[in-house]
């Protein structure tokens, strides 16, 4: 009984496994003409386990086929093709021959659109808005659990299951983000996540070529962009190439034996950036760190197999093609091979030459998290990222000035300090900037939800150099302590039909909570014209108990910014600024269009960030 | 009657200075032949205001008067003077003729010995003892205080009065020091500060070619110099360019106006780095940093000026090669023109190839601290500074190891981190690393009056790489929390004729002492001996557990380190560092004696560094 059960099983399995792959699988599934990337790698996979023994021939105009890889998985095959500038869109047509069975496989060569505005780059003209699909708007019930897929488990009374949200959630409040100030949105993954569980952060990819259609799939994604890019707002993409969910197909069938890191029992990463690059570093050290696994069911991929590597390669600048992508995230930098993330960069920056990319890097310290973007340091590794999370703005920053008492190297004075650093960047401007994400502690809460301190946040995001970043209902006082991690990823009030209050809605916000976004949205709103802080530089003085004063400046506007972390008012002599506020006499507050006088005694409340643009 | 006693104050000052002044004196009064810096500015200075305007001329074969430089202040002439490779040594004269008087001042060109050893260098090979001459040991009583000296304070009850040490006292103990492993000796300044107060630091030099008479004068400083060279030891002179004493004649009488940096009050430095590499600083917050006053006692000397930088370089040499000086440490190098220290520093380079610069960097953030000194920054300003005293690796590192809980970025894990940033500096192995010094509070009594932590101190200072230093009494356990740094001056117990203990000697020692003695003295008697250690390459492990490990290595010799920060024994896994152990078998316990078999577990104890040199 037992026996047979099982028997049936297994050809069950093999008969799902048949259904599935009638046709053998091409990634990417298409390409475009006109692409200065244009020599590509396919990766095929059929079920059948004698597949790699085809003969594949290939006719269409322009397009050749240089190389048959055949890898160690008979259900694979490498190809590599070589698409002439002068090929025309058009179905390129694959065929695979094995004895007497011919299997025909459609390659589409899709045309470019040079008019297209995308890959247009985020900088910090922008303002980001961070949010997780699953958990910011459930636009669309009907796709909120798919038949097939592993995970089941809708359920918005728990904060590890799925609750629904999608693509259509974000598209439906797009007014609402543009009204607020934001002009570009950084999604957590969208692609498929086909996992048993924790499915709602998007990490774990099972197919890099398809949209999970529980966020609605390829077409909604699109629609996503587009609809962004008619508002002038940007779309940045979350990109994981360290590592894929456990039921990816290539983790469930290797292509080739060290398609993984593997080990001889789970080993996880020692997430420690220091022997990447620690002159004293054990070589043990720094392969635990690249290879160990991220967690038990997100293997590490082996960037070192050169299919692996132009497979990930390739799928960014498809991604960035198919999608009208204009920024791209990279997430947990840091573990990949930096070599490999070396020529990843360099070959979307060679297609894409205005597209920003920015890598995660929670790291401690500002000098190796400068080793993994571009730098001033004349060191063997040279890293070609252009910017990065900054993290050392956060947790020895923002955190310090707000929530830490002022002390030679406390409160401000850290804020003070890891900017001061800067002169270890090329370009401190591209990196992005935040008082939190889907991984921290929401800001509020940090905070002990204190709507002052709070404030005093976002007019630093909104005012220090580099790309503001802030994180889904931040502006409306979200709150949540990161232990777990679910506990930051609540849904956004108002994002399902019948949520019983509406923060989408003035009418639905408290009073807080509406004094939390018109702040928002003023200083957002002031920054989409500000020239100083688009595009300006930054000058900041050592702050004098507790109060650290700023500018922001180019040659048409300057912006004075006085930070005073203190519980009581204090009194600013402006004289000592006269660097800067040079003949102006008067500075309007951005938030208040209050006038002050800059030739006197300025006086600022207590737990408060005074933006003046100065007249 | 008030007025007649002003009048008879006035006329003894004035014969006073008549009398110090008879002769025109000469600045420096001597120089060498041979020397590759043989064009050199006589900086001379007269009691008469006239002499400004006297005829120069010199009479001496292969010395040639090139300019006389005519100062705002009648009574300062500024000599250039050039002397030939073929000078023969002799006495140079030189003739200040103005009307009918003619003065005839000598200027010795002394003949410089090749076969002398000095100049040799501070390395890692070493270990630096700091000591203040005026509370290590009093050698000579009658040299306590000396007349027409302004501070007259002898009485060793008070912190801040002067306790009567002396370069004899220094001398005395030079047999316990070698015997302790001492092989190089700091002493802060012993130049002359003829201030009315706080003179027992030295800071406040008031005559720069004069050793202060209380220390026993140039002559006894000469002898210590002889003596350690005689024992295969070093001197390491403190050198102070950023400031003087206020009683400092070119002070109380200034040559030119802009001879110091002078402001329309007093305005102190505001003692923060962060403007002079901050590419986002204010001039004025750089300018006060470099040109604000570091107490009100010490004005800011201009070394813009280029009678004052010649000054101080042709100083800095002279000191060299009067006294014999093989390591060079540079108080507050920060507070310094840094394009004037490059230029101080490489004129010391020219002269002294071998010699060793280290300059004070009591700053926050180790790429702040790269700044200053030779680094892999690729930044329009380079620093030409060989070493520094690497306080990152005290402020963010023995101190968290020894008395913070560990923790992902806390206890031994901030040691760790902030040594894996070598890679911003051109050579660590030139840093000097201590557990205190003069300024901060004594080791023992940072980790509590716990000697299991002060052995772990002491087995980190003289395992890890850099150049060891410290301070006087650390092996005895003296005690002291520096507020006010008095506390940390205390007097060497037995260091004067009658004290009531004598620390010097193992009778005098208590249990506890004579245990953090002879952990010292075995520590640094192996390490005089350690290839691995002297000259080796190091290699640390990302600490687990609060158990940090680490190798010192080289074809010769492989030394490894654990360091338990625990308050539990605990137990490592060899095998995880078999990159380093290798085929070892044994560990052969420095301090101990005693041998570990490092193929099997090994057992640490609780708050034990095991050094173990493996065989």
């Amino acid at each position: 009984m037992k026996l047979k059960y099982r028997v049936l099983t297994l050809f069950a399995c093999i008969a799902t496994l048949g259904l599935r792959a009638q046709t053998p699988e091409v990634y990417p599934p298409h390409w475009w003409t006109g692409m200065k990337h244009n020599t590509i790698q396919l990766l095929v996979k059929s079920a059948d386990p004698q597949f790699g023994k085809s003969d594949v021939t290939i006719q269409y105009n322009g397009v050749t086929l240089t190389k048959v890889n055949r890898l160690e998985n008979g259900k694979y095959l490498a190809l590599d093709i070589a698409i002439a500038p002068e090929a025309t869109a058009g179905n390129a047509v694959i065929l695979f021959k094995s004895g007497k069975k011919t299997q025909k496989v459609n390659f589409p060569l899709k045309p470019r659109d040079r008019n297209r505005v995308y890959a247009q780059g985020v900088t910090a003209a922008d303002f980001i808005y961070l949010a997780m699909p699953d958990r910011f708007s459930n636009g669309d019930p009907t796709n909120d659990k798919i038949k097939g897929m592993r995970d089941q488990s809708l359920n918005r009374d728990s904060i590890f299951h799925r609750h629904g949200g999608d693509l259509q959630g974000l598209i439906n409040h797009l007014d609402y983000l543009q009204d607020l100030g934001i002009t570009t949105v950084w999604l957590t993954p969208v692609l498929e996540n086909d996992m048993p569980d924790r499915t709602e952060h998007g990490y774990a990819i099972t197919n890099h070529y398809k949209v999970d259609p529980r966020q609605g799939g390829d077409a909604l994604y699109k629609k996503l962009s587009d609809e962004l890019h008619k508002r002038n707002m940007k779309l940045i993409q979350d990109a994981v190439y360290n590592h894929v969910g456990l039921y990816h197909f290539f983790v469930q069938d290797k292509p080739t034996h060290d398609w993984l890191h593997e080990w001889p029992s789970y080993t996880n990463t020692n997430y420690k950036d220091q022997p990447l690059f620690d002159i004293h570093a054990a070589k043990t050290d720094q392969q635990r760190m690249s290879d160990g696994w991220f967690t038990r069911f997100m293997p590490d991929v082996n960037q070192n197999n050169p299919y692996v590597a132009n497979f990930l390669i390739q799928h960014a600048l498809w991604s960035v093609e198919e999608f009208g992508v204009d920024g791209w995230r990279i997430d947990t930098y840091i573990y990949n091979n930096l070599e490999f993330m070396n020529r990843c960069n360099q070959a979307l920056l060679d297609e894409y030459p205005n597209i920003s990319l920015f890598g995660e890097t929670w790291v401690h310290g500002v000098a190796g998290q400068a080793f993994f973007t571009r730098n001033t340091f004349n060191i063997p590794f040279k890293s070609n990222l252009p910017g990065l999370t900054d993290f050392q703005a956060n947790l020895y920053g923002i955190m310090n000035a707000v929530n830490e008492p002022f002390g030679w190297t406390n409160g401000v004075n850290k804020l003070y300090q890891t900017l001061a650093a800067d002169f270890v960047y090329e370009d401190p401007m591209k990196h992005v900037i935040f008082l939190d994400n889907h991984d921290m502690s929401r800001f509020y809460s940090v905070v002990n939800e204190d709507l002052d301190k709070h404030k005093m946040g976002l007019a630093w995001l909104l005012t220090c150099r580099g790309i503001p970043q802030m994180y889904y209902g931040t502006e409306v006082l979200m709150k949540g302590i990161s232990n777990p991690d679910g506990w930051v990823r609540l849904d956004f009030p108002g994002g399902w039909p019948g949520d019983k209050a509406n923060k989408f809605t003035r009418e639905g916000r408290n009073e807080k909570e509406n004094e939390a976004f018109e702040w928002t949205k003023k200083l957002a709103n002031f920054r989409k014209n500000s020239s100083a802080i688009k595009t300006g530089k930054m000058m900041q003085y050592v702050p004098e108990d507790g109060v650290y004063v700023y500018f922001r400046y180019d040659d048409q506007q300057t912006v004075m910014c006085i930070m005073n972390t203190q519980d009581k008012p204090m009194e600013i002599d402006p004289k000592r600024f006269s660097e800067r506020i040079k003949t102006f006499k008067q500075g309007r507050e951005v938030t208040t269009d209050r006038i002050h006088n800059v030739e006197a005694t300025l006086t600022v409340p207590q737990k408060y960030v005074l933006v003046l643009e100065l007249k």
